[in-house]
C-alpha cells in the first residue's frame, strides 16, 4: 500500500500561488490542517452499500443482463468472432425501430436538417432539395424559436404547445390548453418529472398494471414510493377488469397507503391489448369515486392494428359533457412521444405530457423541476411539432409522406401477423392477437425440468429461457419476469420490428429444442 | 357542488362491451363496486402538500420570479403593450448565447443537418452546399451510429465516447478511457444522474461552494441529501481558501454526516473566478486525506479570459505520477457541455461526465439508472463529438471555423470587460475582473433604506433591487441570494452575453436611481 497523503503534499504549492487565509473564517495554518485527518487507510467515499440503496433496488430489464449480454456478444461479431452459433444480433428486446430496417419518414428529417442549418433556405439549391412545404414549415418554426441551439421556455415552445393542442383537439373532439402541455427529452423523461412531482415517500401508492413497462416499477422504486400492482387479465385479451382493479383500490386504501395514481398503459406495453371505450370510463370512474390521478401512457396510440384508439381525456371530457359537474376533480396525464408510432424517432427524444385537472400549485412545482434542467432538446420539441401536424392532402410532401407512414404501417402489421402465426404453431406457447403497440407478449409453458434448472441458478425460468435463446440464437427479448405476471406463468416480449423470417425461424427452432432438451 | 360519481355511471357501459368478472380475483358485483366507497365531496389526489416536500423546498432562481416575471413583461410587449418603460426584455439571467446575437458555428450546424438527412450527402448539389470535411464526418458518424433516430447505448455511441476521450488526452496529456465517459442531456441531467446515484438521505453530505450554481442546490434538496456550504473568498478573486474548507470538512465529518462529495465549478458559475493548478491540487488533497469524492464542473473549461484552464483530471494525474499510490482512492466526475463555451448550443442537450476511481458496482447503478430514460438525445452526443474534434488546420472548413470561433471568443471578452468597466464606475458596486465563464458577480452595497423595505415585504433585499432593474429597464439579472452569499451582502449575477451599450447604460442609470430613492 502507497503512503498515505502526508504534510509534504502541501509541496505542490508555490509560495506565489499559496492561497489568502483571509478566507471567510479564521484558518487554522495550513500545514496542520492537511495532516489533521491522517487516513492511514485510504478509503473511497462512494461505496455501493452507502449510495442509493433505492436505485440499487430497481430493476430495468429492457437494457438489463439480457441486453448487456447481447452487446458483449455483439462486440465479439463485429471483432470477427465466429464461434458462435449465429452471425448476428436482433435486438427484440427493445422498440426500436431505426436500429432495424424503418427508415425516418422524408418530410420531419427535412424540416429538422433546415432548422439545423438555415442557411440551407437560402440556398439557390433550396427548391431543388427541399419540397416547399418543408421549406415553408422551417421558415415558420425557426421564426417561433429563434435558434435551435438556444434553450426554449422549460415547459417548450409556445407555438409547439399550441401545435399539439391543435392536434389533441382534432384528435378527441375536445378543446385542448397549451399551457397544460409540458414538451419532454422522451416519455420516459416525463414520466421520471412527474413520479418526482407526486411522490413523497412510500406512503404514497401508485397503481400499476403487471405486466408493465418496467420503466414505472423502477422510478417508483427509485422515489421511494409504493407500486401497488394490478393484474391484467390474460384471458380477455389482457383486458381491465373493472370490479377487480376496485377491490385493489379498496385493499390499497384500507392498507392506509395514501393512493395517488394508476398508471394505465393504452395501447399496453408489453401485451399489445386496447382499452375499450367503456374499459376506459370505467377506469375514470373509479379514479373519480376514489379520488386518484390517471397516468394515461399513450405512446402507441397510433400503433392500433384493429379498431381504433380512444384517448383518456376525450373518454374524460365525454363523462364530464354527460355528467356535468361530477368528474371536473378528475386529475388525468397523457403521455405521447416521436419515439413510438409511425415516427420511430427514438434517438431524438421529442414527446410531451397534457396534465388535467391538476393544482396550480403542483404544475408550478412541476414547472420548477422541469427548470432546473433548463429545457427538453429544442429539435426533439421540433419534431414533436411535425409529428402532430403532418402534411395534409393537397401538400407537397403529402403523397411521399402518405406512401412511407402507409408502408411503415403495413410493414408493422404484417410482421405482427407473422409472428404471431408463428406462435401460434409453437407448442406449450399461447399469444393473444396483436391488437397494438409493437410487442407480443407470448406465454410460454415451461417444463418442469427447465424451472427446476433455473431455481437451482438463482433465476427466473423466463430469464432462463431468454437467455438460452440469445445465446444459440443471437435474438434477444425480455423475460416476462421483467414486466411482472401471475406467479407460476412465464412469458416474454418480443417487438415485431425486425424484417424477414429468420429471426421468427430461429426462435421456433430454439423453442423446439429447448422441450426436448428440458423433456 | 355537483352530486359525485354514482352506480348511475355504470350506464356508460354497453353489454356487448361489459367487461369479464373473470379476472385474476373473484370480482364483487359491479355496482356495489362502483358506489363502495362514496365520495360525497370530490376531492382531488395530487396535494401541494402531499406531494414530494423536498421538491417544494427546492430553489431554483435562475428560472425563478425573476424570470417568470420576465416573461411575463415579454408577452406584454410582444401584444403591443407600449406602457412599460422599455422596448426589449434583455435575459442577462441565462447563459443562453443563441437566445442574444450569438450564431451557430457553421461546422457544427452543416454536419447536424447532414445527420439529420443523409439524402443530402447523395445530392448532385452536396459539394457545392458543404465542405468536403462536413460531409466526410457527416459519413462517418453516420457510419458508427446509424441513425440519429435510433436509441444509442445508454452511456452514449461508443465512438463518440472515443473522440470525447482522445480530447481529454489531449488536453491533459493523461489517457482517458471510453468506458468511463457517459454522454448525457446536458451537464444538469449529469449532476441529477449522479447525485440521484450517490445521495441516499439525509446523513449523506455534499459540499457546494458558495455562491453556487443553484442546480446543485437544488438537485441536493430534492434527493433529500445535506448541503454543505463552503464560502468562496471574494477578497482573492472568489478563490478557495483550503485552510478553510479544511474546516469545513472536519466540522462536517464531527456532526456524523457522511461526506461523499465535493462540488468545485471552474471555471466558476456565477462568479468568473478560475482556479490555480496549485488550488486545484490543495482541493484534491484535501478529497484524499478525507475520502469525499470531487465532481468538478468544467462546463466553462473554454471560457478563459486570463491565463489557461486547468482541469481537475490532469491535476489528479499529475499527483498520481508524482506520489505514486498515495491518490488511487480518488474519486472524480468531470463534467462539460455544448451549452457554454464558444459552442453555445444550449437547446441542443450534449454534454458527458467522466468518472475516475469509482467502483464499477457503483458505475453499475449509475448505468441502470441512465438506461431507464434509454439515451441522451443522439444528435446531442454528434455535437459533443464535434465540440471535442473540431476541424484542424489544413482542413476546409478550418478558416472559417477559426474565424468564427474568435470572434465569438473576442466578443465575449470584449463585452465582459464593457460590463466589468461600468461595474467599476458605479456608487457601491465592486466588481472582480473576468477571469472566465459567462458572468459577472457584482458586489452591490444596498441602502439601508433599501433593505428596510425588502425585510418589511419579505423578499431579500437584492431580489427587491433585481426585481426593481427588471420593472424599470427590462433587463433581467438574477440576485445574489438565488447563489448563496456571504450574510449581509448583496449581488446579483449578470451573463455579459448581450450585444451593444444599450443594456449596460440602462443598468448603470437604473442604479444610481435607485440610490437615490432610498437615499
Amino acid at each position: 500500500m502507497a503512503p498515505p497523503p502526508s504534510p509534504s503534499f502541501t509541496s505542490v504549492l508555490t509560495a506565489t500561488e499559496s492561497v489568502s487565509s483571509a478566507g471567510p473564517s479564521v484558518a487554522p495554518a495550513r500545514g496542520a490542517v492537511v495532516s489533521a485527518i491522517p487516513t492511514r487507510t485510504p478509503r473511497k467515499a462512494i461505496h455501493i452499500d452507502t449510495i442509493n440503496q433505492h436505485l440499487r433496488q430497481a430493476d430495468y430489464a429492457v437494457r438489463g443482463r439480457l441486453a448487456i449480454r447481447a452487446e458483449e456478444l455483439r462486440v465479439r461479431l463485429d471483432a470477427g468472432d465466429t464461434t458462435l452459433p449465429f452471425r448476428e444480433i436482433v435486438n427484440a428486446n427493445i422498440g426500436n425501430p431505426q436500429a432495424m430496417d424503418q427508415k425516418p419518414i422524408t418530410f420531419y428529417r427535412q424540416v429538422l436538417s433546415l432548422v439545423q442549418y438555415p442557411q440551407l433556405l437560402d440556398s439557390e439549391y433550396a427548391d431543388r432539395i427541399f419540397p416547399p412545404d418543408a421549406l415553408a414549415r422551417a421558415r415558420l418554426l425557426l421564426r417561433e424559436i429563434g435558434s435551435v441551439g438556444a434553450y426554449s421556455q422549460s415547459q417548450g415552445v409556445p407555438y409547439i404547445r399550441q401545435s399539439i393542442a391543435n392536434f389533441i383537439a382534432a384528435r378527441d373532439g375536445f378543446p385542448a390548453d397549451p399551457a397544460s402541455i409540458f414538451l419532454a427529452g422522451g416519455a420516459s423523461s416525463a414520466v421520471s418529472s412527474l413520479f418526482t412531482t407526486i411522490c413523497n415517500g412510500p406512503s404514497t401508492g401508485v397503481m400499476i398494471p403487471v405486466p408493465q413497462y418496467p420503466l414505472y416499477s423502477a422510478t417508483l422504486t427509485i422515489e421511494n414510493a409504493t407500486a401497488v400492482p394490478y393484474l391484467l387479465d390474460e384471458s380477455t385479451q389482457w383486458g381491465t377488469d373493472t370490479a377487480y382493479i376496485a377491490s385493489v383500490v379498496r385493499n390499497t386504501l384500507a392498507s392506509g397507503i395514501n393512493l395517488k395514481a394508476m398508471v394505465v398503459i393504452n395501447p399496453c406495453n408489453p401485451t399489445g391489448s386496447c382499452l375499450t371505450p367503456s374499459q376506459i370510463k370505467e377506469i375514470i370512474n373509479l379514479a373519480a369515486e376514489n379520488s386518484f390521478m390517471i397516468i394515461a401512457d399513450e405512446v402507441y396510440q397510433a400503433n392500433i392494428y384493429q379498431g381504433k384508439f380512444f384517448s383518456f381525456k376525450q373518454m374524460l371530457r365525454e363523462l364530464q359533457r354527460d355528467f356535468p359537474g361530477a368528474y371536473d376533480h378528475v386529475e388525468l396525464a397523457s403521455l405521447h412521444s416521436t419515439s413510438k408510432g409511425m415516427v420511430g424517432e427514438c434517438g431524438q427524444r421529442g414527446g410531451y405530457i397534457e396534465l388535467l385537472g391538476l393544482d396550480p400549485a403542483v404544475i408550478d412545482e412541476l414547472y420548477k423541476l422541469v427548470s432546473i434542467s433548463l429545457c427538453p432538446v429544442v429539435t426533439g420539441q421540433v419534431l414533436t411539432e411535425l409529428m402532430v401536424n403532418p402534411p395534409r392532402e393537397g401538400d407537397a410532401s403529402y403523397p411521399l409522406f402518405k406512401e412511407e407512414y402507409d408502408t411503415i404501417y403495413n410493414r408493422l402489421k404484417e410482421r405482427a401477423a407473422n409472428l404471431y402465426d408463428a406462435f401460434q404453431q409453437m407448442e406449450g406457447v399461447s399469444c393473444q392477437k396483436p391488437m397494438g403497440a409493437m410487442y407480443l407478449f407470448p406465454t410460454i409453458s415451461l417444463p418442469p425440468k427447465a424451472i427446476a434448472e433455473a431455481r437451482r441458478r438463482g433465476e427466473e425460468p423466463d430469464e432462463l429461457y431468454c437467455m438460452q435463446l440469445l445465446n444459440s440464437t443471437g435474438v434477444c427479448v425480455v423475460p416476462g419476469s421483467g414486466f411482472g405476471q401471475v406467479d407460476g406463468s412465464y412469458h416474454f416480449r418480443t417487438t415485431f420490428l425486425a424484417p424477414g423470417d429468420e429471426y421468427v425461424n430461429k426462435i421456433v427452432a430454439f423453442h423446439k429444442e429447448f422441450l426436448e432438451k428440458y423433456a
